[in-house]
């Protein structure tokens, strides 16, 4: 087969460039390992910034988040008792908007066929050829057979164990990496929220963080050890710990309920840099990954589909390589300062094994110089909301 | 003697609340254990928040400090080869006056004779007795004789090292603390400094600070490891080195001198707390200690003196005693956020051993949103020129 684009991965990257390059006539082909249904049922994140609406928007995509989305002015950082509430609306004029990362990947999934997406799902054995080259191509397998993709471009989207990244040598890629001494115990339940704003609270037992996907579906998560284990936390044990670390003002309103979806996901900062070789472009967890504190993830993914669908658009309509040249320091800019932005609100919502008082103590003055100084709950939001792309 | 209140230190710290208190009629004696010529010998900081030069504008002494002082409306932060300008005037509508430690504590000891504020120097062994009580009192020797000063309230001012804060149980105080792997080497010289402004350096090779005093007098630093020996950094190397770390831009406009002062000096981030036990209050180093980025030490003492200053009027005019029952609380507010933004600024500009690519990526990354955010530039201002007291 022959493409323009090959696109290695059909989450919520590879969907949504695959069809941003087809809106703009860029032929191309969507290559997954796994089946839709294996696809939809990843639990992930669920906070939109307006870099991701815009390109659902964009692609007339956008009826079913317009009509379930809640759009979030707002979330709260506790502090112990306290709720320091980040007005993003007042102080940014935008906003943020909840949508389940599965609601997205499946509205981008159902619009294949109407806009003449091609994905191949159950594409075994993936591998990328000669990217360093003009005329990459890659393998794949299925239903026992060798397949061949011959394309001018490879975009890949496969996330952070997938074969793209592994596809740049040793010797020109630098990896930039921090892991974190807990992970975080998640709980997904069709009850509804406590709060109809996010909290992220720091309490002497630990974090915790009040979010939902919707208005009857809930998601919380603890922070726990890294060598905790789920069958430790039964549903009760688990909504008990949140009803403590979330503070009494929110406890006041959890509904409880049998989880749907309970896991622990370790945290990292990464970043692969360049996040371009040759033909190869990496988007989204495949050059890097934040912790998931302050929901950068899927929206940093956004960001670079965006800026990769303008590169090879502009490539292929106008012959214009400058912006694939650019490509990588044009994401990495964006990616490093949301890097920044969920390491340290991770650093100051989460407790270190490491930390004394004195770190504890920067804490608490940090949360209180937050909530006295309109510049820096500003400079939050305006990172909560997405930096300008 | 009996006084109403016996302040232990004649620094810029005691001097300021003997002032401040005889400016209300409140009688009061300051203990101090060195020679004025050796107070005015120690070189410290030079850079006024607003708060400091305005209780010497109340006092009235503020003649030399406004025909000498420069105002300044701005510093630059490095990061390589970029200078990124922080517009405090504008940012913040505020200004910092560069002004020397010495030349304040100056002003200050000029003036005792003619408002009557009674500093006894060169006291020996001063020792502070029932400060749990209502009725303290200090016992010191001088001349080989025994003194003592009977008084309802003794202030702290007498640094890190001096006696008040250990006359505090320690059942009573809790200690925090950082201490840093890297100490500042500085040098003081009569050249014009080579920028009308500050600038704090980040470059691989480590930190630099250009500084000054006064049109004429240069204030540099670097840092070194704490194991560095001055004696390893004769003029000409730390000219050299300093060409370097501030950079291309700055570097072009030393002007190299035989240095007046050399010295290392270790950072630290310290507090006591409560700053208040019984009848005793705490101010300035006595409580505390900053990293000196960002130039908090003196200014915080001024805030901390303001603070005591008005709870002492208030005790001994108005018989009022919810502000000294405050004072610790309303004093350790404003310090702990100056230590907070001692501390952030610290480790965004200096390389510490134990950082990896990830961290230095984070300084580089918060450096470059702070050159593009006008949220990040007024925060760091707000901290710089002084939050409100």
């Amino acid at each position: 087969m022959k493409t323009q684009v090959c696109i290695i991965g059909a989450g919520p990257a590879g969907l949504l460039l695959g069809h941003l390059l087809r809106a703009e006539g860029v032929d191309c082909v969507v290559l997954e390992r796994k089946s839709p249904d294996y696809v939809l049922g990843r639990i992930r994140a669920g906070v939109l910034e307006q870099i991701t609406v815009s390109l659902m928007e964009r692609l007339g995509l956008d009826a079913r988040l317009k009509a379930e989305g809640l759009p979030h002015d707002g979330f709260n950082l506790a502090d112990g008792e306290r709720l320091i509430r980040i007005d993003i609306a007042e102080l940014t004029g935008k906003h943020v908007v909840v949508y389940g990362q599965t609601e997205l990947t499946r509205d981008l999934m159902d619009a294949r066929e109407e806009r003449g997406l091609q994905v191949i799902y159950d594409a075994d054995d993936v591998t990328l050829h000669d990217v360093a080259g003009d005329a990459p191509f890659v393998t794949y397998t299925k239903d026992g057979t060798e397949h061949r993709v011959d394309a001018r471009f490879i975009a890949g989207c496969d996330g952070f164990h997938g074969p793209s990244r592994k596809a740049v040598p040793a010797s020109v890629g630098q990896e930039y990496e921090r892991e974190y001494p807990f992970g975080w115990l998640g709980i997904l339940a069709d009850v509804p929220p406590c709060n109809h704003e996010l909290i992220y609270a720091n309490h002497e037992r630990g974090f915790a963080l009040a979010s939902m996907r919707s208005e009857t579906r809930s998601r919380y998560y603890i922070d726990v050890p890294l060598t905790e284990k789920v069958e430790n936390w039964p549903d009760e044990r688990l909504w008990d710990e949140l009803a403590i670390r979330l503070g009494p003002q929110a406890a006041a309103h959890i509904t409880r309920g049998p989880s749907l979806e309970k896991s622990i996901a370790p945290l990292r900062s990464y970043v692969f840099a360049p996040m371009r070789h040759g033909s190869l472009l990496l988007c989204g967890d495949a050059a890097h990954i934040v912790p998931p504190t302050g929901a950068k993830g899927l929206n940093l993914a956004a960001s670079d589909v965006f800026y990769a669908a303008r590169a090879l658009t502009g490539f292929f309509r106008a012959n214009d390589n400058d912006a694939i040249a650019a490509y990588s320091d044009t994401a990495l800019s964006r990616v490093w300062k949301a890097e920044r932005f969920s390491w340290s609100l991770t650093r100051l919502m989460h407790r270190f094994p490491q930390d004394g008082s004195f770190e504890r103590a920067m804490q608490v003055a940090e949360l209180d110089y937050i909530s006295t100084s309109r510049a820096a709950q500003t400079s939050i939001a305006e990172n909560y909301v997405g930096l300008p792309v």
